[in-house]
């Protein structure tokens, strides 16, 4: 049935003993016999062979809708995230919103203040882009030392979607430009979101406008419900909770509103006291998400390490890899040409001899800034920040192939 | 609640007395209420209210498994397609394979015919990279002129997803290499799919073997079962069914083996009776996915136009858009940079007066090609070319608003 071949060379490259793998290939009993019709799946899903790939919380929490889900990215490849398994976090649950009755309002100092629904929206010249968004919260794990979690838990409040929606700059021209009122001038924005927190975050005008989106479709469709459906702000870089989700309201004003999500969290508590607020962009971070923790390496030899990158200051210039605790460093391939503020998938091989390791990765963005260590971002930063932790993650290789957080 | 300022000017862009939007933003019930909590959907799916958004069969087959069903482009934005959304077309259903069952074989005119598993495969060197899939019988309903169906069912057998896998070359790499034996070269390549079709297609070494993959993952996660589950051929630009899904085994041979479907199928039958074999790549092709039958033109004013365009050949350089008949055609913007046989989404805006038009568009590719007319189609291939159809589509636009494909 193999064309005469000896059945002994058929072997794979990695063939011993114990796998198996000395055997001619057989006729499958899928082969055997027609599959399943076309109609039974007219929006399809997974393989249930895959029903572990699913988002997890990290944590029970106590309040149901004030939670999050994490991308399980030890099993994902490349730099989309399929809509199904991004990450999610709600501070009042998902709302089900109709479409049909949502308006977004753009007021405050602005000309002609408008009220928009979707078909208006629809009816404005888009575009789309693809673009991380990262929890400020991601890797909050590790700040006082390795966590022992895996990655999923560990740096799955990161996700990459091509969004398309609606210039920011687009809309406020709709509705007749900037205007100063009384000695105020346009110099923040707020936005809020239709759920039942209202979610509201005040954002520095002269860097969000000329990349923000008001997003109404990922990955091709209608943003999920969990993801803002029907709409939401993007703004490329910037912390994941400034991305208001369900979008109902955009108001110009002169300085920041200090709304309880810009004070008393997502700010930034330095040792000696003070806190950092309005900390918007994502520092430059990557993490191995092939081998990690719960992966186990079952043979000797070649192994390639793959993972990903991003900085929400631009794009991903260069990733490097240790395979020795980091006192040596290869750069690894990137896919293609890495995209502004979008995760890029690094690759290197390694073969792997049988004995402990520690496996890193450090990417540097296109501004020249180098990811740090740990000790360096804990050294600047102190251990009370529980937001935008992005130093080098390492996972530790056992001899009996094991790989832990550790 | 709207800051004071004067309701009156709270309009939309397109606001008219029968819209209804000269309301003052309300706070709806699901801004009154906690939304549902996260565990509710550790793997997503899209809004109930989007549920018209599936893939459709453009007719009944009479085997339930040798079939199609489209994409809903006239509901999509951007480049990617969700993995829940792409198109199908199978010859006898969809297999349920067990990925640890599953092998693949490369043999034939090898230096050392190889077995892989799936974990042998994803130990090798991957790479991702972002193209479409078009079956060559997309279209084939306007050979003849105007079908009268919307876009999903003219255009709708085309998808585009970020896929993940091994290169063919590193394959052959595992496999020592390729083996001339006794005067028989290695020119040509079988894929054999595991499906009860064991869909097989001979494919030419020299234009597959710098750009094929063998493919794991599609936009991040798993292939879909219905897309080849767990392993499947791509072989960027060419017609999708030498895509092979299921992929069983690749042979190394001299010349092509002429299998049912390079030769009772996926041939072209040219109008003197000749049949042009093995047309692989899908030639330059573009198509206004909005406005398109189906949509209606509500009021005068700003309307959005946008497409899609792709090139089996490489990539898009220019679309051009005419809302005259094809008499003046104006160049589109495109998102991006355009991707190597990747869709590649198109933007032009348009002032409806309220008269009957007819809008088109025309792609032109990096090698210089422009999609021609019909007409031009037609004198070149005759009408029993069933595949291979990427003439310009137009679309009229009647005095009611309403787009027709006539």
């Amino acid at each position: 049935m193999l064309g005469g071949l000896a059945l002994s060379a058929v072997v794979a490259p990695h063939a011993n003993a114990a796998s198996g793998l000395l055997q001619p290939l057989s006729v499958e009993p899928w082969t055997r016999m027609p599959g399943a019709p076309i109609l039974d799946h007219p929006y399809g899903l997974p393989s249930p062979r895959e029903s572990v790939v699913v988002r997890r919380a990290a944590r029970a929490w106590p309040v149901p809708g004030a939670a999050s889900s994490l991308t399980p990215l030890a099993d994902l490849h490349g730099a989309i995230t399929p809509n199904g398994l991004v990450y999610e976090r709600h501070h009042a649950g998902v709302p089900d919103i109709d479409p049909d009755q949502h308006r977004l309002v753009i007021h405050g100092l602005v000309r002609e203040p408008k009220l928009f629904t979707m078909e208006d929206l629809l009816r404005l010249p888009s575009e789309s882009r693809v673009h991380f968004l990262e929890c400020s919260g991601n890797t909050a794990s590790e700040w006082k030392g390795p966590s022992g979690l895996p990655v999923q838990l560990t740096h799955g409040l990161l996700s990459c979607c091509e969004w398309t929606g609606v210039r920011l700059s687009t809309l406020l021209e709709a509705a007749g430009g900037l205007a100063a009122n009384n000695g105020h001038a346009p110099r923040w924005i707020l936005a809020e979101g239709a759920d039942a927190a209202a979610m509201t975050r005040s954002l520095p005008l002269d860097r969000v406008l000329d990349r923000a989106l008001v997003v109404y479709a990922q990955n091709g469709e209608r943003l999920r419900p969990e993801n803002g459906y029907p709409l939401r702000l993007l703004v490329p870089g910037f912390e994941g909770n400034t991305n208001v989700k369900w979008l109902r309201r955009l108001k110009l004003v002169d300085a920041p509103l200090e709304t309880r999500e810009e004070t008393s969290k997502y700010t930034n508590l330095l040792a000696d006291g003070r806190a950092r607020q309005f900390v918007f962009e994502m520092d430059a971070k990557s993490v191995i998400t092939r081998p990690s923790p719960g992966h186990k390496l079952t043979t000797h030899g070649y192994y390639p390490i793959v993972g990903l990158a991003w900085s929400g200051r631009g794009a991903i210039r260069q990733v490097e890899v240790s395979v020795d605790g980091g006192r040596s460093w290869q750069p690894a391939r990137l896919d293609g040409t890495p995209g502004d503020r979008a995760l890029t998938r690094f690759h290197t091989g390694w073969v792997w001899n049988g004995e402990p390791a520690t496996i890193l990765s450090r990417a540097t963005d296109s501004t020249g800034y180098i990811q740090p260590t740990r000790e360096a971002l804990v050294a600047a930063r102190g251990l009370n920040s529980n937001y935008h932790y992005n130093a080098i993650q390492q996972w530790r290789v056992d001899a009996d192939g094991s790989v832990k957080n550790a």
